[in-house]
């Protein structure tokens, strides 16, 4: 039985395959309409999140499959005292696959430990949300058309956003060379994090303090939130909030076929006027998140392609 | 493609084929059953109304599709500040229909210049409520035969219920010409539609004070609900609540094939010996409003009857 | 029509059906698994209860229905004052079934006096619980080869715990005659159930302090949750405490082919090192309660075996 609780529970080439079936499900989702039929998901979102609930849940019942589980932890049997390793024991009675967001790191892993089912890792803390990665190299391999090989920006908080944490570690195993990382001074990414990178895969590591200084030479930018409450003052939060807000102004010298992304939802960092450029994909990169969550559970329940392939 | 966020974006005709379809879903259940095979009804209650969002769900069930969603807004993404209009374009990736219902008036509008997939309004403030008044008229089809040429007495409180404001309009568009309006002097019936039903469709409007003045000539008795907070003083609300609670003696003198309605909950506006009367329609009512909202599903999404018609 | 308020509902003919029947679905689910095709579960807590919940919705989803509900009272109508007749008739119109948990003692049957389709007890405050007394009797049978003949020591709060006293009866008249209580001084079963069992059942209550003292003898050990709360003072806790947990040094002299049970939440009455040894069978009790509400709903709703056999 697998799980995925990080990244590097699978290898380079069965990601490859994810993206690709996903791609495929995108094309044909007829063909994969009752790969789940009689099949259920648990849903245990320990802590709140919407998107990355209803991304699984509309994944499940489009491969013909039934949800159950709680959106978020009020409800579930922990306020009487019971052990995670229980409820997820007793879960693995009433589903056959388990998605779990969690506010400790390391809870999914711990519970992957004693399931009886296969466990997803829906974000754990600061710490890991692999399905978000996966969702970040279907987008990619959909318009950029290969995974490997491009020049990434990441913007925003770099030293909280597990969503960068994962993809920058994730592109580098995948040969990507090149990063530029902007960020205000004090949300850069974690010197453990670039040292791994470079050490491990060999990459480049530039770190600029303005989005104008590379947007015209990347693929790939990728924004993310910055929380006014990450700022050490107030002061420095009305200074620099403009600096890390993307515009169409700003994408005037971006190549023609740079790509756009952001994990969502988005407060004010990307500019409305942005939502009409065709090289912003953050819609779109939802969307084939729930195709690439589609791949991803008949892999782990292995059934659709994966038996009849 | 087709929203319905207020009773006028329906035609007549579009609204009789609505009733029509659903009184025949109501008989012939089992023909609709797979209607709406694979396809995702997302559910969004940004404001709670377990009434509407059951009725909703279960019409999505018995046409055979799949529901996600939230009974209250306290776990969607717009707490971290998200725009709705970027939460409608997320859901309409992970469903093919939503229904919403929101606090404030008009975000159902603006819900639908943003999404990718039919937008139901299933209530805005106290704005309009659409679905109610298609209930209200397939109860009226099934019980009277037709929709047109009733008189009609409205009870309660007519001043925020937009139930009595969208029903009364629509009836008059169907060409309805007398109601009767009950209520006390601070629930009146506004001015503002008053004029517009007068001007526009020049019907004949009797206000009277007491139920017993018009129960033996109407052929619908629209009850509602009042909220003892509307009432400008205590002493009024206790001198008043009895005049506009119905009892199995007032409908002594009430015609033998009028016909009792009320959108439900009741508090105790309407007695409980009134239940068993053979005129008191109210859970009809209910059990009607499924089936109409059945066929606006169907409508909506062009499948089943739409398509093989 | 029929209900489930409480055991007695049930012959115990009938009883034995249900536990059967149960036994065959664990072994043969596909063969049931569209027996709800087009149903739908109204399932209904007024109190929370994540496990009872999700037992209930996964049996009605590995029969292939569907499920509506809440997992708590705060979103529904009751809120508005709606009194609960009128709530159970509405939710008869959306859905097939309905099963409800409710803190009053006796909801469920008020509920089953204005419903239109089957009800459920779900738990009613510390009153009922038929369906956990279900899933007791099936583990029963399963482990134990019959439900009759079997000697059982019940250890806990015997006092408060409405799944011993459900279950006490129900394994009485099913002819067990021996029953080992263990529990302390304040937690003791109420004497008017004793009086009931002794007099119309002709059983032995033996009263016993210390699990030691019998754990070698019987058949059968169900252990049950003591909350701290239920003693009157911290000190007796304190020494009392170990008195009431299970440990697999505990164990060492018990049968061979005894099991041990429990309802499941546990907080810490069972040490974890029990959850190896073979004679623990309460995770697998939880299981098996999802196949005897399958049997049960398929019943309720004369579908299924009932219909075909």
């Amino acid at each position: 039985m697998r799980h995925l609780i990080e990244p590097e529970d699978l290898t380079l080439e069965e990601i490859s395959d994810l993206v690709d079936i996903g791609l495929d499900m995108y094309e044909n989702p007829r063909v994969y309409n009752k790969a789940c039929d009689g099949k259920i998901l648990a849903s245990l979102f320990f802590e709140p999140s919407t998107r990355t609930k209803f991304s699984f849940d509309s994944a499940m019942m489009r491969l013909g499959g039934n949800v159950i589980g709680f959106a978020d932890a009020n409800t579930s049997s922990a306020q009487k005292g019971e052990s995670l390793a229980d409820t997820i024991r007793v879960m693995g009675y009433y589903s056959d696959i388990i998605v779990m967001r969690h506010p400790k790191e390391g809870a999914p892993k711990l519970a992957s430990q004693y399931s009886s089912v296969p466990i997803i890792n829906g974000g754990d803390g600061g710490h890991q949300h692999p399905t978000q990665t996966l969702t970040d190299l279907i987008t990619i391999k959909k318009y950029k058309g290969h995974i490997d090989g491009h020049s990434v920006a990441f913007c925003g908080d770099l030293k909280y956003g597990r969503t960068v944490h994962s993809l920058i570690k994730t592109l580098a195993r995948f040969g990507n060379k090149k990063f530029y990382l902007i960020s205000p001074e004090e949300l850069k990414l974690p010197s453990s994090l670039k040292r791994q990178l470079i050490e491990k895969y060999d990459v480049e590591l530039i770190e600029v303090n303005y989005m104008e200084d590379v947007i015209d030479v990347v693929d790939i930018f990728y924004m993310t939130r910055i929380q006014k409450e990450r700022f050490f003052n107030e002061e420095d939060y009305l200074k620099l909030k403009n600096s890390y807000k993307l515009t169409k102004d700003k994408l005037k010298n971006a190549k023609e076929d740079m790509i756009v992304m952001h994990p969502l939802p988005r407060v004010n960092e990307i500019a409305y006027d942005v939502d009409t450029d065709k090289r912003a994909v953050y819609f779109e990169q939802t969307e084939l998140g729930v195709y690439v969550r589609m791949a991803l559970i008949t892999k782990l329940l292995e059934v659709g392609p994966y038996v009849r392939g």
